[in-house]
């Protein structure tokens, strides 16, 4: 059998360490897992309440328009419903952006390290991957990433806040990028870490959406609203857009549980701002207790934080593993002198600088 | 923005009908829906009494290997679980396939009609798609089939019971595809109502993935388990043709949901039985009011019968909606003379056959 030739280039997913398989090999019993970016609030109570309610009529498809979510969600977002389209997490609605518009003979331009599955669907669809490294600090080099767009490029992808550097990109530049970047190059603007930066700070993404017909933006209920056992996410755009990018849709992509639980996530709001206010006060201490200790830090609007370390990433985290803290070594980001640490309760966090400053103290 | 220039041809999917629409339009009560193939004698009781505790801790990812179910069903068909690869439906495993061996300039080959999906992705990926006919009675036309592959051909497809004849491959022309087809195309077996078939009469596929590399075996949770609406199915296969599919498989495409919902499932055994038995015995007193009224079908093993009509398929739907059932008409599947009817309930089949007879006698 013969796959695609650049398949035999990729590596397969290798699935991050269980709980339950480092439990078993460092004889622990509470392990603490701040590698994904999950919201260590859990999810709203309402969904918890509710949703076994939807354990109902599992025999039947779900609703492939996913109409109540979409309704609902149009409403929050003043948008029609037929701007929106729906993931099996939004990291699906990147693969439906890449099989839609990406193929052998163009490109696409994005920043590195960034979000992986960018390049991951581009290099699958035989595209070709012009990655623009960040600049000191973490931020997109915008400038650069525009000289890089040509006739031949389809997608610009901008992450804001970035993932792995949680850095949120300001106002003036997506501005400019919105401004100078050809009409025909689609500009993706994933948002997944949305509703953890500041407020007064956000791009207002939703307001280009209605004003750029080739701006498309990317949420999910993975982070914030503490769903990403679910899977559901979803993207913004002009409605031809949209419809442009349906084909590549599979018809049935989310569940009848996630639609619902989207459903009563998004109803309550209540827990959405405690998640952040909490997040936001514990991501302020561990970025204090960084400089006390003097190590270095990206500047982060979202819910986890790089840490530039005098040792290795693997080294570190091989360390916070023994203690029962997973995080995320830098290495296969790029960063190798680094770790990516979800921001976790005030209590997993207040342990968790204990090890670090004895590791590098 | 340009998207690839065959899906600019291609329709985006059209949801069907939900059953609360067509309440509203038809003012009926109580609408029997028998147009997707759905079980419905719905799901186990242990995913309905069990699945509840499972709504907890949906804010970490699931595990992307799948690891719970993966032992289960590898245990289950005694194969090593490095052969397995789970979808999100076994309409994703279609995805999965046509994106990791499918690309311009290669091509692909099925019988018409079968299931969709296998020409929409093949067209998403740029391959050539060649449909060969069934013949008389809805088989596959597998000599035409098997000259029809030549060098730049990927993948053969064989759904049995195909979908929508409801007809099974017989066990010898299976055997002469796999003796026939050259090692280097891949055969996919799809099998999504494998479970509804005569157990005399099944081919014994998993022993087939045993002996022969190129041979995957597609199977679904959404048919004769009855969970649809939470959206898992999988692959069989050589571990080294898994490993080569899983580089274009999404990392985390399985809900921490529909793992549960499969074990508790597949645990269930005497709730298959009970739904193979039932569909078993409401299938043939349907074949026999169709031949009591003189309109052919194509001899189904699996929970749905295509009939063939005096008048059109759209007629028969429009007619049959109005008493508040929903049906398939053949008029989209390229058989226009033609409906496509779910195996229901013997009080709803009793209730459908005699609309039927009033609108054909």
């Amino acid at each position: 059998m013969k796959t695609k030739t650049v398949l035999t280039k990729m590596n397969p997913y290798k699935p991050g360490k269980q709980i339950e398989e480092v439990k078993k090999e460092y004889n622990l019993e509470r392990i603490v897992k701040l590698a994904s970016n999950e919201n260590p609030f859990g999810f709203s109570g309402e969904v918890r309440s509710k949703l076994p309610e939807a354990i109902d009529q599992l025999e039947y498809y779900p609703d492939g328009y996913a109409r109540e979510i979409r309704e609902e969600l149009a409403s929050f977002y003043d948008v029609d419903e037929k701007q929106l389209i729906f993931g099996n997490g939004s990291d699906e609605v990147v693969q439906i952006l890449c099989r839609a518009f990406l193929e052998e003979g163009s490109n696409t331009v994005m920043a590195t390290p960034t979000f992986p599955q960018y390049k991951h669907n581009a290099l699958i669809e035989g595209a070709e991957v012009r990655e623009v490294p960040l600049t000191q600090g973490g931020h997109h080099d915008i400038e650069t990433m525009l000289q890089t767009v040509d006739e031949k490029t389809r997608i610009l992808w901008l992450c804001s806040p970035n993932n792995p550097t949680g850095v949120l990109m300001d106002k003036k530049t997506i501005d400019r990028v919105i401004e100078v970047c050809p009409d025909d190059v689609l500009i993706v603007m994933d948002e997944a870490y949305y509703e953890y930066a500041d407020e007064s700070r956000r791009y207002p993404s939703v307001e280009a959406v209605q004003n750029h017909k080739n701006v498309v933006v990317l949420r999910t209920f993975s982070k914030a609203y503490g769903l990403a056992g679910l899977r559901i996410g979803y993207g913004i755009a002009d409605e031809a857009l949209i419809s442009a990018m349906e084909p590549a849709r599979e018809p049935f992509n989310t569940s009848v549980i996630a639609q619902k639980a989207a459903v009563l996530a998004l109803q309550d709001q209540s827990f959405l701002h405690r998640t952040v206010e909490e997040t936001k006060k514990n991501k302020q201490d561990f970025m204090e207790f960084c400089e006390e200790i003097g190590i270095g830090y990206d500047q982060s609007e979202a819910n986890f934080v790089l840490v530039h370390l005098p040792i290795s990433g693997d080294d570190m985290f091989e360390f916070l593993l023994t203690k029962g803290f997973i995080v995320r070594s830098g290495e296969a980001l790029g960063l190798p002198n680094s770790i990516r640490l979800t921001i976790g309760s005030e209590e997993d966090m207040n342990e968790i600088k204990e090890y670090m400053r004895e590791k590098l103290t």
